[in-house]
């Protein structure tokens, strides 16, 4: 079957080759060697070839060849997923397409409040384009440096200022992307109302490259921020924490920007593996909140923040806190949370899920949660820390360092069961803010909505009839019309 | 043809009595002639029946038994909309489903700033339920207290909040929708981020009951909002009033709540034919806007936009300003505005053009297009009037009293086009926020952006394979597959 492949692939590749403009395949194979693997390991994939078109008539060309001949074909951004998204299967006979040289910032219109980029630009191209022009584009990611603006819409990103912006679709404008039959949708309007027909903008973005592949993107920008105010809050629980929450809102409307949840076990883990961090409180506490304000025009938001903390120490709802005094403090504390996966990493193996529930039902989720880990899980450290304020955590488990990978990969199924259960029970996501990919697909088969999932594979057997759009991602490649695309 | 359709429609009316639980159909003539026309009273239909369903079984019921008899299914709410989507055809052979009878609040949850209610509450019921747990729903209507939220969300309405808010895709969090084969798909979770799989809430929302009817929703709250501060602003041109909406944002952030633009001609209509209405200015002007801070925090607004009105005022982005000293006075000016449609209603016939363009592009715009009308349509009155701040215009003319229907007739589509033409050619849209209904399936056909028009087709075959929903909505229902559902 591979032997069989692998010859399918040579003449292939031949007829490739012949049909694309000069340059467009990546014929290096040192270079060609870290796209074929996930950012996390999980996967590693063959390609039959690796396309970098520089325009969206390249990508055009290179798609209308793969439905032809049924080749699946697999976009990448910054290769930064947490779900194997980007990488293509074993059988050495998909298409990878990286978008990396569509790097474009087409154009910037402050007065608007938008600009268009190319899908290849990073994350923090985008948000430098975006200050140039004295303007602020919200998406804020760890991988900022790395991540591309096209995997980001693709994946529907979430981040650092969700609570305040909103995910990666509430960002977009307006799209372009190539379907899979080499056709171009072009909807650039950089319009904040446009009721004419269905949403195809919010379709695409999220759909992980499974209906055609973005290449370029309007977006909406926002003015610079002029003052911000951060503090590290000790809290008794993580009732308090979302009471927190609330009492913020009220007090401060939309200004709250940010609303992190971190237990000790985050906290320790970052100061054993991360160097120059410091605890910012004198004593040990259960959990932690990171909380910022933010706000476009220049107010005393410590003042605003300094209140609201006073008044939740004196309601119990918190025990300690510190108030960032300057914005070497702010980064500092910013580094606390932002270096909690790093430390993980080092720390040893772990599982990860990242789950999403109804702010009010945290509380409840969290001590099921917990309770069923340290009942179930002798072995594993819980760290389960995140975006609380969209009730989001990231509900992961430390393991030993030389806890064996087998045991691992026996015990996984069993543990993300049931923490998946306890998140439907609490009618909640699986996935919020990650993606499907490849790694949960079939947790989206189990857990979808009623109804959903027929509407998914009808939607993406009318869009992509021969399957050929990032197979086997988001839906199974048999929810694809039958077909095995790829030529596998 | 209509006679043989009268016979048929007979025996299918019998056939349909007997699938149904008794009291779903409405008999009664009297209360159902008004749901045959349109808002507007631009199409008179007639129906086969009128269904009242009760529940989201019932919905399906209907569904189930109109596919397998290729039935067209018009779903109607408060039958407020522009276009006509809510109107049957003159064929007699479809069914309207009216959903005023599901207006149940299934569920608040004030802690998760989201409730849950049926799609018959009317705007002002939803909005009422949100006040009830302190907390603010913002879609506003003039129309809240007769639409119901199934229709905003369908037609993906705007309104006088949108600048703040976003639309009422951007409020919605999840749906349960009947589609065309009975089947229901429910999406109901009340989740900030929720990353699994295609965004279906958002193609359901804004798909005017074309792929399907959407009989619940779960919605975004907010803190209810504090202070508001409001003011009636003459401006010297329509580039002033651009660029005081930028000053405006960078002054105060996202507290700008509203941006509305009045021509001198829409005031004096106003002040004409709607009792108690003053200018509020010595002076008369070109130009004005009405604008609106709010915030969720008691802050000296007032003093704030004083401050910033002081300063346009300064720079001669402005010539005059009246400041509203209390709750009265800014129902007043709010009066106002939302008079001006009442007004041009009783003014005589009138062309309507619900239009869109970057807000960069608002002066050129104009400019062009009043040029146009002033040599085109010399007994016309231009009546440009609506919500700046999200580069939507209502580009209205007035006609007199007098004018012959006959003559308006022969000369819209003449004026459409040029109109039209001149938003296509500034990178707008021919409708910003009434949606296509019947009405614009032509415009949609002629200006869709490239590509957009065959996704759209595609995904409405893949979900109503038999085109029975709201045909000819939206798509033509040549769009649809061939067939002509309905009957005729």
């Amino acid at each position: 079957m591979s032997a069989s492949g692998a010859r399918d692939g040579a003449s292939l590749l031949e007829s490739l080759r012949a049909a694309m403009p000069p340059g467009v395949l990546l014929e290096d194979e040192a270079a060609a060697a870290p796209l074929l693997a996930d950012h996390r390991h999980l996967y590693q994939g063959r390609a039959l070839a690796i396309a970098l078109p520089r325009s969206t008539a390249e990508v055009a060309t290179l798609l209308a060849w793969c439905n032809e001949r049924r080749i699946g074909v697999v976009p990448q951004g910054g290769n930064t997923g947490y779900c194997g998204g980007a990488t293509p299967d074993e059988s050495g006979m998909q298409l990878l397409v990286g978008l990396q040289r569509m790097r474009q910032v087409r154009a910037v219109d402050a007065a608007n409040f938008s600009l268009t980029v190319e899908a290849g630009c990073t994350l923090a191209e985008v948000q430098q384009a975006a200050v140039a022009a004295d303007r602020f584009f919200p998406l804020e990611l760890g991988s900022a440096g790395s991540c591309q603006i096209g995997g980001n819409l693709a994946t529907n990103a979430g981040g650092l200022n969700v609570l305040r912006f909103g995910m990666a679709r509430a960002l977009t404008l307006g799209v372009e992307a190539v379907l899979a039959d080499g056709s171009v949708c072009s909807h650039l309007r950089a319009l904040r109302k446009d009721n004419t027909g269905y949403d195809l903008v919010s379709l695409l973005v999220g759909s992980e490259g499974t209906l055609g592949i973005i290449t370029a993107a309007t977006l909406r920008l926002w003015p610079r921020l002029r003052a911000t105010a951060t503090a590290f809050v000790a809290v008794p629980d993580v009732a308090a924490a979302v009471a927190l929450l609330a009492r913020l809102r009220v007090a401060a409307g939309e200004r709250v920007n940010s609303f992190e949840l971190l237990p000790r076990s985050a906290l320790e883990l970052a100061l054993r593996h991360i160097e120059g961090l410091a605890d910012p409180l004198a004593a040990a506490h259960g959990w932690y909140v990171l909380c910022e304000l933010s706000s476009f025009t220049e107010e005393p938001l410590a003042d605003l923040l300094g209140q609201a903390l006073g008044d939740a120490l004196a309601a119990g709802l918190a025990t300690d806190a510190a108030l960032a005094a300057n914005e070497r403090q702010r980064a500092q504390l910013w580094r606390l949370r932002e270096n909690v996966p790093e430390a993980q990493r080092r720390a040893g193996p772990s599982l990860k899920h990242d789950i999403s529930v109804p702010i009010a039902a945290l509380p409840g989720f969290v001590a099921e949660a917990s309770a069923w880990v340290r009942a179930h899980v002798p072995a594993g450290m819980l760290v389960a820390y995140g975006h609380a304020g969209d009730g989001n955590l990231h509900f992961n488990i430390s393991f030993p360092q030389e806890t064996a990978a087998g045991q691992l990969a026996r015990e996984e199924p069993v543990i993300r069961r049931a923490i998946h259960d306890l998140v439907a029970a609490h009618g909640g996501s699986f996935s919020a803010e990650h993606g499907i990919g490849r790694l949960k697909v079939g947790e989206l088969e189990r857990y979808a909505p009623p109804g959903t999932l027929a509407m998914m594979r009808a939607i993406k057997n009318a869009l992509d009839p021969h399957g050929i759009m990032n197979p086997g991602k988001v839906l199974a490649a048999g929810g694809q019309g039958g077909e095995t695309p790829g030529g596998h």
